[in-house]
Formats: structure tokens, C-alpha cells, sequence
């Protein structure tokens, strides 16, 4: 339902589980991107009521997710601070075609790419993780990661027919797989 | 309350209420910036929360209202268009200094005195406006604009002492008032 190329590999969570802390605070950091990913598509495309209707609501849904889990970095005595982001984000940006409408069609597609991948993480965190209140907590966020993966998908579909978009999304999805693949020597939410 | 220099001049009124449908499309506009200059602000000032709390709130409410714009636009008919800004905000953000912690000052005080500003004129659309509904609608954003000016003007106070923001809020509601005295040849909501 994803479309995700390959699952997380089991390293994955043995890696981070000695670094919740660090992993909480890239968190609060990958909400807060997420909020300003979707804030810079309603600019992009703001003459397209719809989509900017949408990612309006997007941009709140990552907010509000950003405040809560700065509220459990508060509840667990953790200072919230600045962090090295994984080099994920950046290295899937990088695929974004330059010239419209392809651009719009890649630039939604990786922001559904990476909604889709927090979705499987957090499937893994919420059903696998010792520390049930963050279990709870991960179990609380899944179901609208996976409706924004959705949503994204839809709109991309605003700017090429749904065969293109779904042809592309396969492509981005293998490229994804293969930046999950390599890895990343900091311990992080999409490493 | 407002701290503004000057009053809107009486022909600010008269120039807009034929230009009526274009003065809904910038207040659009006018909620997506404010929502982007608090989101630019949280990623800014990341690491001091209580801030970034109070600012997510504000990109939240901003684009509550933005929404709330495109109704009206829709119930009227009024296609949403892009639409060249006035020069008020370009104009008041080219006095923000460029070395920190004045810059966050600036910054925040800017902000504060564009709030301000609305809050100003939307106590004019709501009190003098022929068109019922819209009075109506201006009166209910009214609250918010005011609340969000204070709020402003105490996240300035994060970084500097109260009478240093004080004395420069006084400067810079100075420079507000001349650029709105020049005004604009566009029919604008900050003309």
C-alpha cells in the first residue's frame, strides 16, 4: 500500500534503540520539515485551490505532531536542540526534475516517498519498541502518516496522468530503497 | 494598545471598497505570508521552545485563516489568483538589522507591527464596510491580529531587555507609518 521498494532493515531498530533521546529530537526536527515542506508547495502551487486546501491541513497536522513531540521531549527531560538531519531528505530532494510540470510530479512524490518510510517506522517503533509509552505514542501518529503518503499521491496526480505518476513513483521508490540501503552513520529517524 | 505611529488615512478606505474582490485575494495572500514568516521564525529560533510553541500556533491560526479567505473568495465567485504584494512588507522587512540578537528583535517587532496594522484596518472594514458579510468576517478575525501583535512584542523581549525593544519598537513603528503614508498605487490591505 506504500509503495515502498524495500522494508527497513532489522539493524535499523537495534541501532536506534540505544538513542531514543537523539532519535526524539530528529523527530521533532523531521515534523517540523515536513510542516515547511508542504508550507513551501502551497507557495509553489497557490493557484491551485485544492492542493493548497489540502496541504494547508497538512502543514497544521505536522505542527500539532511537532508540538507533541516536544512534549514528550519535555516529559522525559530531554532539551530539545538543533541536530545534523540524516542526509535522506537531502539525497531524495536531489531526484526532483527541474522543469514544470515534472517538478511538481517529483516534488510530491518525494514528499509521499518520505511519509510512506516515517509510516513504516513508525509501525515498526509502535508494535517492536520496549518503552511502551513511546509504543502508544508512535501507534498514535502512524494512521496519518500513511493518509499523507495518500494525499500526496492524489496530488501529484493534479499535474500528470495517473499512469505517468504511478510509473515515476516506482522509479523514486527504487531510488528511495536504495538510499535506505546506504545508510547513515547517525543514528536518525530515516537513517 | 496597537502602538502604531498614525492612523490609516480616510482615502484608504474610499480606494479600496471599489477594488473589493482584489483586496480579498491579497488578504489571502496577506494570511499564507503571515503563516510563512512564523514558520520561517520557528526554523530561525528553533532551539528556544516556549517561542517555537507560541509560533506554531500562530502558523496554525494563519492558515486557519487563509482558508477561511478562500471561502469567502469561493461563496463570492472570486476566482484566487496570484497577485502582486503592495511594497509594505519588502519596504518594513529591509529595516530588519542584520546581527543577531537584534535581528530576532527586528524580526519579531516587524512582525508584530504588520499584525498591528491589520488589526487596525480590519477595526475599519468591521466598523465602516457597506457589505454585511464581510464586516462580519473582519470582525471575527479582529481578536486574533491583536493577540498576535502581543504576542509578538513578547517574543522580541527573548532577546533584548524590555525598554531596548520598547525604544525600538517606537522606531520602528516610526518607519511603519512613514512607508504607509507613502502608500501604493495598488489597491492593497497594507496600501
Amino acid at each position: 500500500m506504500l509503495n515502498l521498494s524495500s522494508p527497513t532493515p532489522p539493524q535499523w531498530l537495534t541501532s536506534i534503540e540505544s538513542h531514543i533521546d537523539e532519535i526524539l529530537i530528529d523527530h521533532a526536527h523531521c515534523e517540523k520539515k515536513a510542516a515547511s515542506t508542504a508550507m513551501n508547495l502551497i507557495f509553489a502551487y497557490v493557484d491551485q485551490v485544492p492542493i493548497v486546501l489540502e496541504l494547508s491541513t497538512i502543514v497544521n497536522e505536522e505542527l500539532d505532531h511537532f508540538r507533541q513531540v516536544l512534549e514528550v521531549l519535555e516529559r522525559r527531560g530531554v532539551p530539545f536542540r538543533r541536530l545534523k538531519p540524516s542526509s535522506y531528505g537531502q539525497r531524495l530532494s536531489e531526484t526532483i526534475r527541474k522543469t514544470e510540470p515534472d517538478r511538481a510530479v517529483d516534488r510530491f512524490l518525494v514528499a509521499a516517498l518520505i511519509e510512506a518510510r516515517s509510516c513504516e517506522r513508525f509501525d515498526l517503533l509502535r508494535t517492536r519498541i520496549s518503552d511502551r509509552e513511546l509504543a502508544g505514542f508512535y501507534d498514535s501518529l502512524f494512521e496519518s502518516e500513511a493518509r499523507h503518503y495518500a494525499t500526496y499521491v492524489q496530488m501529484a496526480r493534479h499535474f500528470a496522468p495517473a499512469d505517468v505518476v504511478d510509473r515515476r513513483l516506482a522509479e523514486l521508490s527504487r531510488i528511495e530503497a536504495d538510499i535506505i540501503a546506504t545508510g547513515d552513520e547517525l543514528p536518525r529517524m530515516h537513517s
